[in-house]
């Protein structure tokens, strides 16, 4: 097999268990290769580092699968992984919908696998994983037992990779789309054309989280999407929510699940930029108990952090100012370089700011089922705080 | 009122909300003033800070009871400042037994209110906060209407502050213990001699937490105390628990928890030193499915940080070597220097030399009902990580 060695001046991280190789991490190879084939790494002084697929067209050179020199990268090995990561879920989440495999904070990189009811919607996201899909889907049928399984394979990310995008039925021919439970709360979830796999399951605990302090409160939910905290509010008991989005269709698509849990006059939607927003509403002296901002993210690129640390402060200044005293500000970000301590920062500024005393009531990340695997920092991405306001 | 005014070159940490004025960031004091006084701060410019009550016996010279100069600290101010603790309780957990007052986090500075069903243990720790004692119980007996009160004063902080240590009954004469319900685990709680209050509330939500990977597994609960991680593992399902602790009258008391619950037969105590039990098992090849570790505080100073450090490295390092693959680590630190990101570098060296990989399933801190206050970071202490090992 072709062989990467590794520089010798670079960080441990790798050996210390972090699954990407850099191109500019390697050193030489010896050997041929082409893209998606598997190669071993070993560090400068030829002691073996892991195996894992290359691709020359990424800068992630190579994705590292296993650490252990005799694992064979075939279809058992994926049983294995695929298992394994199954057994998990069983053990800590509702599997009925659920995030089956997490790609490499499962040790299957470039592997994204949603299950919605009895549907699976995966993604394979890298060259590498690519070829391995056709063992994949079997597996998943074999382990899973689905009812089908569809391909979301339309983004972008793909493309970078050298592969095209596409999005089918891999397996079975099915309506694509089910109304999935959470916390009780129902919610249609379009497989085919939702965002990603067809719908964002990383937040259904921090959802449930809001529990106590929305009951018998007024609520403004920003950046509503397709209305699940808007929903959930109203569920829990909420006496008045008002749901904020810039997108007509996401507001269409709230408004249904609205109908779905018989939920008509609990929740008023506005269309508008919740910036501008919030900023009209302080100067009509509007406050609610509970404010809640789940944006999407500001970058997703180290070099734009600070552009989104701004657009973070100023949307949490004018919320925290929306705040009753003694009411809560629920507050997330799913930008991986916008991490927990700098989060932190930013809102105890922003509070500083708008001359309001915070206390956390509580910190959570994302959902159990999206595992944060220490070695991988990219794995946690989701910050999500409840905050007291006064 | 005496005026305290603050150095130049001094953090603004005071300024920005912190509630400590320590004695050598005072550049001077004009006017007379004895221990437990109220004085006035003013920052080196002569802006108002806050007001507080002073100790000159006490290296935290002054402590800040609110930064509004014309809010009078009188009865009305503790019946406004508990009112809203309350309030705030009520929102968040059930009242039933909770903290009620956790002291600066709450804005009265050195009160520890806990409720145990219908009776409160109190601790008035500072000499500034004893002086409004009858006050406070007048106040707590007219906002909660508790059957009883205690005063859990026989804590040797209050030596420090020149006040003498003391138990006792503040209102009322009653039998000073009861039996709670935590998840639905019941648990004696000794008024009079048990730890600090009673009993320690700020791991509820985390004892919760351990509910879906205890069920049909074989636990080891280190440092087991009175029981409490114990009995929830053994009722939320677990197949078999050992819980250890040094400690033969802790252990004592868990068996009666264990007859309380009727839970005779599921749990089998062993009292040892944590330490080398692990250490024993190691030897002998004994794994558990999850192994949770819960030690008092190695250190309450920043000085002794680093034996900390190696102390809670060593019992983890041992910990996750007993766990099955695909097992959990449930692990909790106390120490309020050992902060969260120290705490989090730590387990990752011990599971890099422990040869495991790590997943974090939860990060939770203390209980709801003792909330972090944001300015005054000594009011996050609680560490409590569940993590997925293979």
């Amino acid at each position: 097999m072709t062989r990467v060695y590794l520089k010798n001046n670079i960080k441990k991280r790798i050996e210390k268990g972090h699954p990407w190789v850099y191109e500019n991490e390697v050193e030489r190879i010896e050997g041929e290769y082409a893209a998606g084939d598997m190669v071993e790494v070993y560090n400068f002084k030829g002691k073996f580092v892991g195996k894992g697929y290359i691709n020359p067209k990424s800068l992630i050179l190579i994705r590292l699968m296993t650490r252990n020199k005799f694992e064979e990268i075939d279809e058992e090995f994926f049983r294995r992984r695929i298992t394994r990561a199954w057994e998990y879920r069983k053990k800590v989440v509702d599997t009925t919908s659920c995030r089956v495999v997490y790609g490499e904070a499962d040790e299957i990189p470039g592997l994204i696998v949603d299950k919605f009811n009895d549907y699976l919607s995966i993604q394979t996201l890298t060259y590498g994983i690519e070829q391995y899909k056709d063992i994949i889907v079997n597996i998943l049928d074999e382990v899973i037992r689905p009812a089908g399984i569809y391909e979301r394979n339309d983004s972008t990310v793909r493309e970078l990779e050298g592969l095209v995008q596409k999005k089918g039925f891999l397996k079975g021919i099915f309506e694509p789309y089910t109304i999935i439970q959470e916390n009780g709360v129902k919610m249609y979830v379009d497989i085919e054309n939702g965002q990603k796999t067809g719908y964002f399951l990383d937040q259904r605990e921090n959802r449930l989280a809001i529990q106590d302090i929305v009951k018998d409160s007024t609520v403004l939910d920003c950046f509503c999407h397709t209305g699940s905290f808007a929903l959930h509010a109203a569920y829990f008991g909420a006496k008045h929510v008002t749901a904020v989005d810039i997108s007509e269709h996401a507001i269409e698509t709230a408004k249904k699940n609205v109908v779905l849990n018989h939920m008509e006059g609990k929740i008023d939607f506005v269309c508008a930029n919740a910036f501008d927003l919030l900023r009209e509403y302080q100067m009509e002296g509007r406050q609610f108990d509970v404010v809640i901002l789940d944006p999407p993210a500001f970058t997703k690129s180290a070099k734009k952090i600070e552009s989104a640390y701004k657009g973070y402060k100023e949307i949490n200044l004018r919320g925290l100012k929306l705040v009753k005293p003694g009411g809560f500000l629920v507050t997330a970000s799913c930008s991986h370089y916008m991490y927990p301590q700098l989060f932190r920062e930013m809102l105890q500024e922003a509070a500083f700011d708008a001359k309001k005393t915070i206390r956390e009531v509580e910190f959570r990340t994302q959902a159990k089922d999206h595992p944060y695997l220490w070695n991988y920092e990219e794995s946690l991405y989701l910050k999500f705080f409840i905050l007291n306001v006064w």
